[in-house]
Order: C-alpha cells, then structure tokens, then sequence
C-alpha cells in the first residue's frame, strides 16, 4: 500500500516545517530511512483508532479530515475537535508510560494515514535537531492547550462558560466558529442542551453576539468579556 | 547562591532516574556542563513565578513544597495540586511557542530551586538518550493526565463528578486524598461548596465512601461506581 510519490517524508515536512527547504527534506529523508513503515487509508465514517487502543507508532494523517471523540466515564461521545491532513493523531503518547490512545479517532472524509515506527522516531530526535525542536513545540503546545481548556471549567455559570469559549474560538475579524454542534457542545461543558441554547439566544439578544449554525460574529467584546 | 554539593546535577538525577548510577551521572554532569545556571530559595508563602511571567530556564525545585495555583478567567484561585521536590516546575513549556507560566506557584514550606539555561537542555536532549526519554516521558504523561482531567468535567451532576474524582485518586488499599480543601475542589468544579458537600455527605450515607477532613477511603466501590 506504500505509495509515496514526494521525495521526502511526510513526518520530516511537519515536523521540521519551513526551516528546511524540499531538497534538504529529502536528503534527510534518505539519509534517516524515514519512509512511513505503513500506509492505510479509511473510508468516511470508519474508525482510525479507539480509545484504549494500544500505541506502538507515531501516526500521521496526510489525506483527508478525522474527528477526535472523547468516550467520557458516563459512556457519552464527546465531540472534540476535527483536524485535517497534515496533522499526527499520536506524537507525544508514544512517549507516555500508559500507551494508549487517548480518544476514538473517526474519519470525516477519506483518510491516508501513514505509521511511522518508534525507531525511526528515535533516530530523527537523535539526529536532526529541527525535528526535535518541532516534536517538542508540538507537545508543548498541546500542554498548554489542554490547560488552557482546564480553566473553562471554573467559570459557574453557563453563561460565562460560553463567552469565554467564544473568545478562545474569536479569529481577529471577530468571526468565530464552535467547531462543534449545540448538543457537543452542551455535553462538552456537562450541561443540557436546552441550557446551552438558552445562553446562546441570551448572548445574541444582548447584542454580545450573532450566532447561526455553528458560526458566528462578536458584535460586542466588552458585553462579551463582562459575561464571564 | 550556588550550594550544589552533590557531584551530579539533580536535573541528571530527575530525568535519567534510575537507569544510571550515581557515577555515570557525575561523569555525564561534569561532561555535558549540566550544573545549574542559578538557584534560589523562597520561604513559605512566597511566589515562586506568576501565571503569565515569560520562561528562559528549566524550573526544578530540589527542596520543599509548592503549590500550583490555576487563575480563572474570573480572577478566582483554583487551587490544583501541590508537589514536593525534586518535581520540574517548567520543562515541558521551555518548547511552547507562548513561552509563559500557566499558572501561579508559591512556596508553601521553605523551597529551593535550580534554573537551567535552555542551552544546557538543549545539550542534554542531543546527547543523553536516557535524559531525552525521560524529559518526553514527562511531557507525555503530563499530556494524558490533563486529557484524563478533561474527561471528568463532561459528567453533568457533582455527584459523578466527585465520584469520578475520588475513583481517579484512590489507592490500590482504597484510601484516597482530594488532595486540596473542599473549597479549592467546588471552584475546581465550578460549582457552589454547600453543593459538593451535600454531595460528599450523600456518598457517605449511600455508604460509598468514608470521608473526612481531605481523607477518605472507598466502602463500596461499586455503589461509587454506579453514582458516575
């Protein structure tokens, strides 16, 4: 199934970015044996992964767009966050003493997915310190996401929860999408729908916000940061 | 300020464990220049950093206890954990591309701490494989742990909340610590403390848990269970 066309591999693109140029890529390509040691594709609607799946590769999404669930203790799906190619579904875990996946990952369109062995992920942090200093980039940032994610949680109210989220999700033209529908939304907070959607229609009748369909606009940020 | 009196650097000690003894470590120390680039101490009550203040330095503390305090967006103390030395207060972040502490820390007994300059990291990371694994099994863990923390806030009702927590926390005897005040945890929660502690008396009257004063032991792990 192996059918890479580029001379360089998709990890080292990633992971070392613009900070080297294509020839250089496929040189350390070559010279690293960094060739995916497995390539699958899912159709839409198929599982990559299930949460608790054992993790013995880094894997790297280069075709396509997968969702990221997290089963919670109750059994509920927790919608979280859709990612498209190029993006790794498991980097860090690989390093972690409990390897397993942390979430159920579902293709959204068709996937190629490439398995890079923890050998060669060994050898490239040894060797090239780009890639290392990318590998870790990516770690600390999602640390400092998933942090940041933490905080949401201490706001009471629903209300606040949401405005809060908002200005997380704000994109500079105040544009912001939630990525996610109502009731995930509502599940992701621990609240019931009917509440969630009673705070939206607050916000938007405010004027804090314009909400439609998943998408939105901050009408008014000072309304907004005083709904926290 | 310099007192180092062992032969090896303690951050060696923290990351390479066991893997290496003592002697290996000196050697690897006095090699690699690893010793650190300051120590400081703080008595009880002092801060140590603030959320927000830039990084340049891995953070170890060698000596005393701290306290990790989240701040929320609304200005309210989340008391989170406290760990005693030796425990890497920034490692991981040195990476992040918002190089900031994401939270307060305070000295809660006397405290001493090393800072390494990033350089010296960056040393070890390419020359130390055993460093280099244990520095990304910490991040690793710390990765799967706050995920692990995300999953609890989905449970809508305090009850499965603090269920869900007290499961997370026990010990294989069946003893459990909540590890902060019932205050600290109803902010944590987000919900009100007369709340949780109805909730905490209810466990205990179902005759799932024994609690009091920040200790507990589990009675009926299944009834605890099906309380989530």
């Amino acid at each position: 199934m192996n059918t890479i066309t580029s001379k360089h591999s998709a990890l080292l693109e990633y992971f070392c970015g613009s900070k080297h140029n294509q020839e250089e890529l496929a040189e350390l390509t070559e010279r690293l044996q960094c060739a995916p040691t497995k390539v699958e594709r899912f159709r839409s609607g198929q599982f990559v992964a299930h949460q608790g799946d054992s993790i013995d590769s880094l894997v790297l999404l280069t075709k396509g767009v997968v969702r990221i669930e997290v089963v919670s203790p109750t059994g509920d799906r927790l919608y979280t966050n859709e990612h498209e190619a190029p993006f790794p579904l498991i980097a860090s875990l690989l390093y972690s003493s409990e390897q397993r996946f942390a979430n159920d990952i579902i293709a959204v369109k068709d996937c190629e997915i490439e398995y890079y062995d923890r050998e060669i992920i060994e050898k490239l942090l040894e060797e090239c310190p780009t890639f290392r200093r990318g590998f870790l980039t990516f770690s600390s940032n999602l640390i400092y996401g998933l942090s940041q994610q933490l905080q949401i949680f201490s706001i009471r109210k629903i209300k606040g929860k949401l405005a809060y989220f908002i200005l997380q999700k704000m994109e500079p033209s105040g544009y912001f999408s939630l990525d996610m529908s109502v009731t995930s939304l509502a599940k992701y907070f621990g609240v019931t729908r009917s509440a969630l959607s009673r705070v939206i229609s607050e916000l938007a009748s405010d004027g804090a916000i314009y909400y439609t369909r998943g998408f939105g606009e901050v009408l008014d940020i000072k309304k907004l940061r005083d709904s926290i």
